[in-house]
């Protein structure tokens, strides 16, 4: 069975498209945050999603390791998708949500990047009211998914897994979650 | 003995330009894909290029790994251009075509990449009536541009090959194939 | 201890950058160049800095290797800024600075690129008659840097490191030193 990662930056409305296109597709959806926070709790290291980020470097890496892992052998029985970030911006810069050593355990046979135009973006973020968040700048936004880009096909490289851009334009939903099922069928 | 891969998207010129500075230049040319057909072929696993596509995915690593291996061990004797595609565009999305297990193999010395103006790639691949390709954009035609660039990067990073960007503009290949040959020398 | 990697193309004024920033920090302060060169004259390889070149490829891997590791001990006893290249240009295209065998001896925490616009870049290599060196267009400077973003995101992809971005515009030295103190404490 396949292991498909799919992933977007804020606002990209990545989870939006997800969902509708999964109504009808045989997937199981985990969210990669989610599986580390269980493993992590399971091995006594955290109580709340809070504590995770406080975890020493060598303990965050053992807990994405055992996450990826987790979710390479539940495909043995069912498609999964694997909901993630390709990195996730941090004051430090981007961190990449699945460096090597997760690849080398999650073997994903897909990515799906999930993006929209700049501006798009930025009005959507501005328009959500039920989040507080640093407003980024328009420039800001593009640089992080060219950055995006760039990481997924580093993760090609080592995966040797194909990426797959999916646009969700305003306006344009019906069409991004008919992409969206071709390239899960 | 050198190792050079040569890419390009179709309409980028890279076969023209190759051919023409290869006509001076003491270098063997292998087309990758001929010699993956090739080695599928004595292993009985296909009889003709169509039926490539229909192996499992463990066998096409199989095949990649040996084609790999093949063209590094003839570079023992000569110089050696590979032509083939950095990535090749798939309705599952952008397909590394040199992944992690194909550069450890082929070790190779340099990247070339043959690149022109999105519009100048639009207005060749509508003008040869030769093929019939479903027709990109032009913005599709930047992305897979940009892509490529991004993955021979990462294939950089895991060789410490130096990647080489030609632009090969209408009325300038001369000029491109000087580079290239300069680049070759 | 951290190792952070500091890179800026020639003009992007990442060595003013880092000096300010380092003014008021414990950090080593380290040139991989130097250290490649004095490791290469321990081993009675060469005697300048200009022979380090002429080394065959697999001399030069070894001393970029033995480099690496020398650095990473250094590390146990205090925070070291590397102060390098993501890739260097040749003439036969750009050449990673960090190719996967000298990050998996360096194991940076964090990568830091410091950019400016092309033109301003441009115009300060105009300016400096310090040195002679070949005029890039801006069309070069461009690509030059968006190569050393897709370059380095390969590398996180490779370590798990961090990358940050740091804008060094003209007339804004001070916000750019102040952002580079926040991403190194």
């Amino acid at each position: 069975m396949k292991v498909v990662v799919v992933a977007g930056i804020p606002g990209s409305g990545s989870t939006t498209v997800l969902k509708k296109a999964l109504e009808n597709l045989e997937y199981l959806h985990v969210n990669y945050g989610d599986v580390m926070l269980e493993i992590a709790q399971k091995m006594d290291l955290v109580e709340d999603r809070d504590s995770m980020r406080k975890l020493s470097p060598t303990l965050q890496k053992e807990v994405q390791k055992k996450a990826a892992k987790s979710i390479r052998e539940k495909s043995e029985e069912t498609n999964i998708i694997v909901d993630t970030h390709c990195t996730i911006k941090t004051p430090l810069g981007f961190l990449p949500g699945l460096p090597k050593w997760v690849l080398d355990e999650l073997q994903p046979d897909r990515f799906i990047l999930i993006e929209a135009d700049g501006d798009e973006i930025l009005m959507r973020r501005i328009s959500d009211t039920s989040r507080t968040r640093d407003m980024e700048r328009l420039k800001d936004i593009n640089l992080h998914q060219e950055m995006n880009r760039a990481v997924s096909m580093a993760y090609a490289a080592l995966t040797g897994a194909t990426v797959k851009i999916i646009e969700n334009h305003n306006d344009g939903l019906d069409e991004s979650v008919e992409d969206m099922i071709k390239t899960l069928e």
